[in-house]
């Protein structure tokens, strides 16, 4: 893997990174007072406005563009639902225990850094460059990973790990325990052996209720469920229509057994899922495919995985339905939207790429899967999950409930079936087979197809028929002619009843977060201990920074005045009347994102002129107070841009810094 | 207390109100194909769309226009954080359990309950009419609360349950206990004595991480703990500026012994709560005071509850304030903002109060504390909590983990103290003391502030003082004046260091939510059945119905261009193409507070008109596509109304409906 790079190339120091975010409380570890908790993060004020702006973004891209149904179902779950779900018995990873020290470790991301460790020794031995992967070095030095030593392995050897790497996602616990052994894995912390692989259940437990003695519920670890259980509400709600979607934001949660690297695996978390409901017989037609199909995408198949590689390609969507490396136009659909969304938001494309699932890596209910992965210092993270669960969960919660979880649809053309049809003359029946009358009748009536054909010819040749009946008798029953009638006859049918699939979008809010402030991350040449982040106006946290050149009084009722004028605009703004020079104020603000910044100096006491900044540019325009407010509303609404605005108002070059 | 009544003054009938909710999929108990879960309910579209909307005129009402700073934290806390805050010991309900049975009862709801069936069989045994309270009367159904029966009780008896009942949220396990011994209060399920009261503690416990062996954590039952441990890292983030707020809205949690009243008392709840941090030196004065201080509200204090009353009064908050009723002016101003947010959502004034908390009832953390309460048929529901926590938190955390939850503040004017200060001659104190001369110097300076005046006078005139130094020899030490010298001198402080209090506005989204729509429900005296909810137009879960007056294709790209139309100007709408009439369409609408509706007929293919269609009115006005485009943006941000629009544009009345 390459080195990470900033928004300009420049190669990206995740320590002044870090730096930044913990400086301007975008995120920070929850608890810390207290020791901290693991896998917990609680969002500061940049943070939770840009959480907001993704979510109001997300709603705005998916829920009013699509008009699907948004719901808000409870967190709290009963038991019972993720019994039939599959997650009671399925929803775990792997773990691995250290006999001697007591300490657990996940088995998939031990392998995962101890091949990583050795390859990297290998590299060492053979004196090639070592390119330091920052994050997977700090993470190995805090698990003790003892084993980076200049070690040079075989040829063999290393295109063995190679492969294993290429595909850790899809072994399973037995084989996790078989590479463990064959690649003489120990205990980073003892040096010991391991014990076996052990699933670990990643559902936080709970009891609901003053008298229940044990758990009975859990947290729950998608949203789904609950769009699932409220199926037949939704359809009807939808006056029977389909297809549809809905959709939900809300918090979820995995125990993890480790959480690592920030944001990326936490123990509760952000998700935004959609549950798109199409009738399987459609074939997954979209009907505003046509919109999307010349949408080019960086595409990652599951087979070139299983040969050990991650070489992507660049195809259009259109061309992957096609070709079927994408299942189906709707899951296409959804794909290509996906990455309208991201790169809204200012996700950088050369940094975004589609990867499938392989098999054994699907969940268990999963059909197909990609995800949408981001490239950070981190590595490729699966941001967005995109999934075919085909009706699996409608239908173990049908099952289970014998709820109506089913489309009954009135057929536009109804449909005509050719068939044998049975007929009984019920007055000689009874009479003839009294109290076996009704055996001999469902006897009759279980005909399939196929034998009804063939007696009815029978019928005709010889004028009776012999049929099976174990209840009766000696178990045959003879039938002549006058009794029963067989014909080939038309049946209309109007009514259809299906169980819809489903294709589900379900997005990591916390992932995408940190993925993008990585990719709009960069600083300037001439300062480089400071960052910017370049958010697209939508996204950024604040939109507008206003300045006061000085404390001085005269100054205050103006700001006052924009901050009301602007407020009345729906455009948000934070005054920094702090006795730092205006230089300063603007650093710490193009950290925080902001992508506009005006100044009250003391020509606008004159004139009511006020200057603009740009984050990105630095440069500054000077014009009316009016003119400015309606500049900042264009650019924050994504109508103009800073050039247009530069190439309308005069520009400004006084007033610097400090 | 009188029948509740409907937005037009009409009597509500909760079974049409409740199917009016149902039908139209605004919330819906959780779970149902499983059952059902008590206190868990999951919001269907409408509803979730109220909700947002909600929360976003929240966050401009507070967060936005006082420049709160806003913070997500997690919902999952680990134990020791609230053993700290006290709600591992307090955070309780009273239970008691029908030894017979096992079933659990609510010890406060349980007495209410039966004392309310007894006042209503006393009031039929006089012969007295008796308001039929649906909601209590299915409450006492349901739970099979016996003794509803006529029986006339004494004067006495009756006064002394109706004080009791008006006090009854003022009462602990204890005092519970003895009024169920005292009122010979049974189990309404077996007629057996109940057991005492024990406490049930509310929050919901789990485990973190896969090596614990016991539960380690919480799910917070209020989101303000997270909001006190980042008190530090927020004041920087603030530039050590005070007095400011945080803010946060999320999900919380509390175990209810027995759910009741649908939304009203439920386990798992949105919430939306303010810390407004202040200098308690600065008399919690607020610098907006005077913009609000003319507000009239309606105020029910404690000690009219205390004698058992619940006669509210109106008065202004700056009458509040200045009598003292309303602690300080923080606190009033508030209370001031809380009224004009929720009058801003639509709540009816008549139908709000503001109740002060009577001392038992108080959280064990609150100086004083005012509820917000809308009167419902359910009853008077408290849906906003405004407490004065003191700075009970922030105290608390400081003292057990020593984090700096404090503020140090420069000075504008250096303190100048007069102190008795002492000086000791150490040269000669360490040889004439030797091993003892640390603990006879830790004497010295211990010494207070009266004892060093005594002293100072005493060497003066003796020169020479005696000590209590309990370690040293007989636990006398005598020093002469060439050892030590105590003067009355000027120290000057430039820094100070002090708790904040904490001023807490919090907010249960769910109850507002719930009162808020019986407020704006009334329905039309032609149409009774069907209902209308006059959300304001920034409050409707839907801004505009698009309806075709047929189903033609002709009309189908009008309905494409007017829902982009809108879309553009950030104003969210719905098509419905559906079969039924257009009455029947519009009633639907109606049914889900949508304000605004437009038609496309015929006469829109050949001119470009449309009609716009007023929900509380159902008239209607007709003009050119752009022109209705720009009434409902007006009337949707609230820049004009109904009555200005149909002023201007021409009245139209045709297309009737049936």
């Amino acid at each position: 893997m390459a080195t990470s790079t900033t928004k300009t190339g420049a190669p990206l120091d995740r320590a002044t990174f870090e730096s930044l975010l913990r400086r301007r409380l975008f995120y920070t570890p929850a608890f810390e007072i207290y020791g901290g908790e693991k896998g917990l993060f609680d969002y500061g004020p940049p943070g939770c406005a840009l959480q907001n702006n993704l979510v109001d973004i997300w709603r705005k891209h998916f829920v009013l563009e699509e008009d699907m149904l948004e719901v808000d179902c409870t967190q709290i779950t009963p038991a019972a639902v993720f019994k039939t779900s599959g997650h009671v018995d399925k929803f775990a990873d792997w773990m691995c225990k250290d006999p001697k020290s007591g300490e657990i470790f996940r088995a998939d991301h031990l392998v995962e850094q101890v091949l990583e460790a050795r390859l990297k020794g290998d590299k060492e031995a053979r004196g090639q460059t070592v390119e330091i992967d920052q994050a997977k070095d700090a993470k190995r030095k805090k698990k003790k990973v003892k084993d980076v030593q200049a070690v040079q392995l075989d040829d063999a050897v290393v295109k063995e790990y190679e492969e294993t790497l290429a595909k850790i996602d899809n072994y399973g616990g037995e084989e996790l325990g078989q590479l463990i052994k064959k690649f003489d894995i120990k205990s980073p912390e003892t040096g010991v052996d391991l014990e076996p692989p052990r699933a670990f259940n990643l559902m936080f437990q709970l009891t609901i209720g003053p008298s229940a003695s044990t758990p009975n519920g859990y947290l729950r670890p998608e949203t789904a469920q609950g769009q699932f259980l409220n199926f037949q509400k939704l359809l009807e709600f939808n006056q029977q229509s389909m297809p549809f979607a809905s959709a939900s934001v809300g918090k979820s949660f995995r125990n993890e057994i480790s959480p690592r690297s920030g944001l990326l695996r936490v123990r509760e978390f952000l998700m935004a899922e959609i549950e798109h409901f199409v009738d399987p017989e459609s074939g997954k037609r979209h009907p505003r495919f046509a919109q999307v199909k010349d949408t080019k995408m960086t595409l990652l198949n599951r087979n070139v995985q299983l040969e050990g590689s991650t070489k992507a390609e660049e195809l259009t969507i259109g061309e992957a339905v096609a070709s079927k490396l994408v299942d189906n136009e709707t899951l296409g659909y959804f794909l290509a939207r996906i990455q309208m969304f991201l790169l809204r938001l200012g996700v950088d494309y050369s940094k975004l790429r589609f990867r499938q699932h392989m098999a054994n890596e699907m969940a268990h209910y999963a059909a197909d899967c990609w995800d949408a992965e981001l490239r950070t210092s981190l590595g490729w993270i699966e941001c967005v999950g995109c999934a075919d669960r085909s009706a699996y969960d409608l239908t173990v919660h049908r099952n289970k409930t014998g709820a109506s979880l089913f489309v009954r649809e009135t057929r536009a053309e109804p449909l005509k079936i050719e068939e044998y049809q049975v007929d009984i003359d019920k007055k000689r029946f009874g009479p003839k087979f009294k109290k076996d009358a009704k055996a001999v009748e469902q006897a009759v009536e279980a005909l399939s197809q196929e034998l009804r054909e063939k007696m009815s010819l029978e019928l005709e040749k010889e004028g009776r028929i012999t049929l099976d009946v174990p209840a009766v008798g000696n178990g045959k029953v003879e039938l002549e002619k006058d009794l029963v009638k067989i014909e080939k006859r038309t049946r209309v049918e109007h009514v259809r009843e299906y169980t819809p699939n489903v294709i589900e979008p379900s997005f990591g809010i916390g992932r995408i977060l940190y993925s993008l402030i990585e990719h709009v991350y960069w600083s300037r040449p001439e300062d480089d201990a400071r960052g910017v982040l370049s958010f697209p106006p939508p996204v950024a946290p604040t939109k507008v920074l206003l300045v006061p050149l000085s404390g001085s009084d005269d100054l205050r009722p103006y700001l006052q005045q924009l901050t009301y004028k602007l407020r009345r605009m729906g455009i948000s703004s934070k005054i920094d009347d702090s006795s730092a020079s205006i230089g300063k104020r603007y650093s710490r603000n193009d950290e925080l994102g902001t992508p506009l910044g005006i100044t009250v100096d003391f020509q606008t006491v004159k004139d009511n002129t006020v200057t603009l900044r740009d984050r990105d540019t630095t440069s500054q325009v000077r014009a009316s107070e009016d003119e400015i407010c309606a500049a900042a509303k264009a650019i924050v609404d994504g109508e103009e841009t800073w050039e247009d605005v530069a190439k309308r108002l005069p520009k400004f070059e006084g007033q610097e810094v400090d």
